[in-house]
């Protein structure tokens, strides 16, 4: 069986980096943006739809009940979220049986749960995470470290409530995870060669 | 400055044999129950007696508060508590100022904040931890699965309240701790020597 690592990840913690560096260490595939482009590959979806629909928005798409009385579901918006994750899933798992492979992000721990994926979940203080967004984040030059902290606890929010959407579990919870690293004053290329070694015979 | 590694552990994860092993890996000392010891030498106390007080009951100690009108403290009981946790402290410090170590448990990861060591947090899902008891655990022999959980709830209990009690932190939370590492289906003397690699040079 493949060997298949996944990483979740706080925004800012520097897990995206730490998952490419460590396929490239380990010569294993690499999958994050990669999985929404297959998604809109297979289907009629644009890139940026899926990702708006798949990242931002399962919790506003949930039945709204006022006062138990009344029941209101945009069907249409509910199908196409379920159709974007059914496709994802198969996306997901059509990649981990091709070849060993690192996934970041997308529930890929829960989808492949079956397959036993060794699961790496990456977090950081939060001034470490500002510090690091200011730094490297695309588009940051516009942000003060107090909206930056605004929009990394948004977009955290959002994807704990995108995987108790799916997975009806705590996103982030160590239980959850084999490994949790603190990437907090840690140069990730350091670390990861030497997580890497839990992967090599 | 020494390298000080404190191990946080849930109990049955196997917390305490992952603390030997890579201090034996590296050729650290190695604290653990010699921290008690070494504080019933400093006092009159015995060893008994201060397991009870630092690892059982601090929360038992709490002032009481009945309808804001009544407030109890027995306060021997709480002295005593005071001295046991100060001379902890201090037995902590002086052994992380002689030499490279790892300590397990007794909030050594608070107390030696300053000197920044690295926490470690050892855990895994209920079922192994219930079996790996039941194999290992001296007096488990009378135990059955269910009492084991119940014991092993009970334990965790109160680690819990005693690390809030004296950090005012939430016990096990991946935000306190460098790596937390899961040992569900873990063979420990095997992933010991890969973690260990994280302090050679």
């Amino acid at each position: 069986m493949n060997q298949i690592i996944t990483i979740g990840r706080e925004f800012g913690s520097g897990g995206r980096e730490f998952g490419r560096r460590l396929a490239e260490e380990l010569g294993y595939e690499y999958y994050d943006k990669e999985i929404i482009d297959e998604i809109s590959a297979r289907t009629d979806l644009s890139v940026e739809y899926i990702h708006q629909i798949i990242e931002n928005k399962p919790h506003n798409l949930l039945p709204i009940t006022v006062g138990k009385s009344f029941t209101y579901v945009d069907h249409h918006t509910l199908n196409q979220l379920q159709k974007v994750y059914g496709e994802q899933m198969q996306v997901i798992r059509d990649m981990a049986e091709k070849s060993n492979c690192v996934i970041v992000g997308r529930c890929a721990s829960y989808i492949l749960k079956d397959q036993k994926p060794f699961r790496i979940f990456v977090h950081a203080d939060m001034d470490s995470r500002v510090r690091r967004c200011m730094e490297h984040m695309d588009g940051s030059e516009g942000f003060t470290a107090k909206q930056m902290k605004r929009h990394i606890k948004q977009v955290d929010k959002a994807r704990a409530k995108y995987f108790h959407f799916y997975t009806e579990r705590k996103w982030g919870d160590r239980s959850n995870y084999d490994l949790c690293v603190n990437t907090t004053d840690v140069v990730i290329k350091d670390i990861v060669p030497v997580i890497a070694k839990l992967f090599k015979n």
